[in-house]
């Protein structure tokens, strides 16, 4: 056993500025399209939704933008994250690799999700704004900005997919105990709801309505705005605290990474590890292959195709540049509902077209399997969704064993899986299925993506 | 808002000794009985059931104990754990009070338990046990221990409370993921179980049959050996790591602590707090008031009566002196399950009579009102038991504001809420029941208690 298994930082240590990678690139990524007249769009198109300090990180060029003091106050309940070396995974594994994981789901809300929330709520309370609004599939994402509400005295309304809702009870109940109020979308509360109930009063609802709720509420409110748990610039621009960190974690024990696995949905936990790397490959000093994990049932990266679609289901956002499956796309019921979206973060889309990641898709069994492994072995219960970056780092350290190398592989643990426990026992009881990769699915979906030239 | 909100320590830091505090005591602890020749217990009594280095640990009168380097690895997962200044909640409460917290939810069972199921589950595999048998009520006892037969190659199985198995699937879930057998109790896995079903097929079950269940299994087999998660001394040894640590963590930051407050159910975790800080106080460098708080439904301490009585509900067990409210005094249905025992541990009870420690009870609305508040403010939702340790601070708190006192208040919030959260919900939606003191069915119980002279 070597001298160390987590590696911490001070609480002084915690980054005291994001990371914004667009002007470090070799190409800028493509602008966003107003989806009437396909021009792009300007600040005032988003202002609506958005307080204009998002906006401006949005659009910012700035390599650096500065974390406001009262964001790291509240970051400081439970930053900085620690960084693992999984001793014990490998001793299983029976791999010479090394094996390191930056761990989460330290926050209260147990994901790397607060990493962006509390920025949002702060710069909305600091604009005056009383309320916001958002949706949630598993609830994740809602109960991240539920506690980050009562963190700056804002209300928050969650419109929370109706399946979820009814089976997964507990994140809807931490929502409430952080004072959200929280509906089933769709919900009698909007008129979209109420459409869409009138077609059809038993719908299991779908991440695509319950967007179009929380924006018809926030829209039209002077004091409400909307806020977005992954995809947009800002959102990644937030998480770059998890990768700097890291940088600061392997660097203090003289480790230096061979490969850098992350998750990708939406696609913001990702960035937020290998950004930062990305920015020292790009400047020389390190060069790790870096590498995507998407599930094989909503595969954006290597089935999607790389052009300007919609970011929500009914089609009401602006066009935005990304690897996609078609707006309209419904992935298969897998349990990593963090990983089902159709689309990819244009940005993490842009710089895997500038060729400088890999993807790959992995069935969720072999995810499952791993995250078993790593339960046994390091202690946390994973979450659903980074179960498929320790799948890839557990084929990674097989391989090490059959060729004898021994790489340095780092990987984030974005979130515990204490509110997904029914999907192990699924697993465990051998119930869970690995759907066929969606080509047709895919190809029909893509068949009403818009052209645009 | 001050420098810091939460002390960390380095892995380095991590005691490497238990404290006994036996020694330091101004009189020792009454022995255990058998309880049929009512003469004191030798080891060799206690051997079917637990390995000679826990026996010996039991009885020590050594004031230290040294950590295998086994289990401070395996420490080394989780902690040390942070120590927290509630800046929050004293806003909050608008109190100059100073309340500092220990957090042990980070540990991958969520709760203090690891401490002690490690090295017991390491002492045991040591001694060459394959298997080890307990007994779990809602569930946090056994999934420490199944976290800690993972890290050492046991088999274990668990014995679940039937209202709890069928209403708590998570915990189960839990046990599961690390590989643990569980069966929901009464079973039909042993004759305690079968005898029971047999006069009553849809009897809930209870801690004492689940205990019953448990020792049936593992006394005649020369390859398992039972596993207890609070009361007996050497489980309060091997939690004095929170409290050790804590002394470091006040010490580093310039604080001593002029109130402790810790929750009581079975003693464990008060007494893994508050030993280190007695013995501090014993030597006359510290003078902090020490507080007891336990729920008004189960007052073993305030209600009790200091005297020989079993540890199990059919006193199988050998007697031991302590605060008890009869071995069969069933307490009402509170949510804070871990806090629902008969007794005291006979340790913290005996320094309780020495005239060291005070005790209050509380009823359950008012912990989950401090519990809602603490959450909203630290974001961490607290599991129902520490919650009665918070109500204790917050009431100091507010205290502080009538009188202006800036008291430093340190309290153990010794684990996460995350498979609580239903009891959340009864209470925000204002059905949670605060119980009568329980005098009438004390008397009753007391009547059963054997005489010991």
């Amino acid at each position: 056993m070597s001298d160390y298994t987590k590696v911490t930082l001070d609480e002084s240590e915690i980054p005291t500025q994001w990371y914004n990678i667009i002007p470090d690139l070799p190409a800028p990524p493509p602008p966003p399209l107003h989806p009437a007249t396909r021009e792009p769009i300007g600040p005032e198109d988003l202002a609506p939704l958005f307080p204009m300090d998002l906006i401006l990180q949005e659009v910012s060029q700035e390599s650096y933008i500065d974390i406001p003091g009262e964001v790291l106050d509240v970051y400081k309940l439970w930053r900085p994250t620690p960084l693992y070396r999984a001793h014990r995974l490998e001793k299983v594994l029976d791999t010479p690799a090394r094996i390191f994981y930056k761990y989460e789901g330290v926050s209260p809300a147990g994901s790397h999700k607060p990493n962006t929330s509390i920025p949002q709520a702060y710069y909305n309370a600091k604009a005056g704004v009383k309320k916001l609004t958002t949706e949630t599939g598993a609830g994740q994402w809602g109960s991240a900005l539920a506690f980050a509400c009562a963190q700056f005295g804002l209300d928050l309304e969650v419109w929370q997919v109706r399946s979820s809702y009814d089976q997964k009870p507990d994140r809807q109940r931490m929502m409430r105990i952080w004072g959200a109020e929280v509906h089933p979308s769709p919900s009698e509360n909007t008129e979209a709801g109420r459409q869409i109930l009138a077609l059809d009063p038993n719908t299991p609802g779908s991440l695509g309505i319950a967007i179009s709720e929380g924006v018809m509420r926030a829209a039209p409110d002077p004091d409400a705005k909307y806020a977005l748990g992954s995809v947009l610039n800002h959102v990644l621009l937030h998480q770059t605290v998890i990768g700097e960190e890291a940088l600061k974690q392997m660097e203090k024990v003289g480790e230096t990474p061979d490969l850098l696995i992350g998750c990708t949905g939406g696609g913001s936990n990702f960035a937020g590890l290998s950004f930062p790397f990305l920015r020292e490959k790009l400047a020389g000093k390190i060069n790790p292959t870096i590498r995507c994990v998407e599930p094989a049932s909503c595969p954006s990266l290597t089935k999607g195709e790389y052009r300007y679609d919609f970011g929500d289901t009914i089609g009401m956002t602006p066009l935005v540049k990304m690897h996609t499956l078609g707006h309209d796309f419904i992935p298969d019921p897998i349990h990593a509902g963090g990983l089902r979206y159709h689309g990819m973060a244009p940005l993490v889309s842009h710089i895997y077209e500038l060729g400088m990641l890999e993807a790959v898709a992995i069935h969720q069994n072999e995810c499952f399997s791993a995250a078993v492994k790593f339960a046994r072995s390091e202690g946390i219960v994973p979450a659903p969704e980074p179960s498929h970056a320790l799948a890839a780092a557990v084929r990674e350290a097989v391989r090490c064993r059959e060729t004898g190398e021994s790489k340095t592989i780092l990987t984030a643990l974005c979130g515990h899986g204490h509110f997904d426990l029914s999907s192990y026992e699924a697993y465990l009881n051998g119930d869970l299925v690995d759907y066929d990769y969606p080509d047709a699915k895919v190809a029909d979906a893509m068949s009403r993506v818009p052209v645009v030239d």
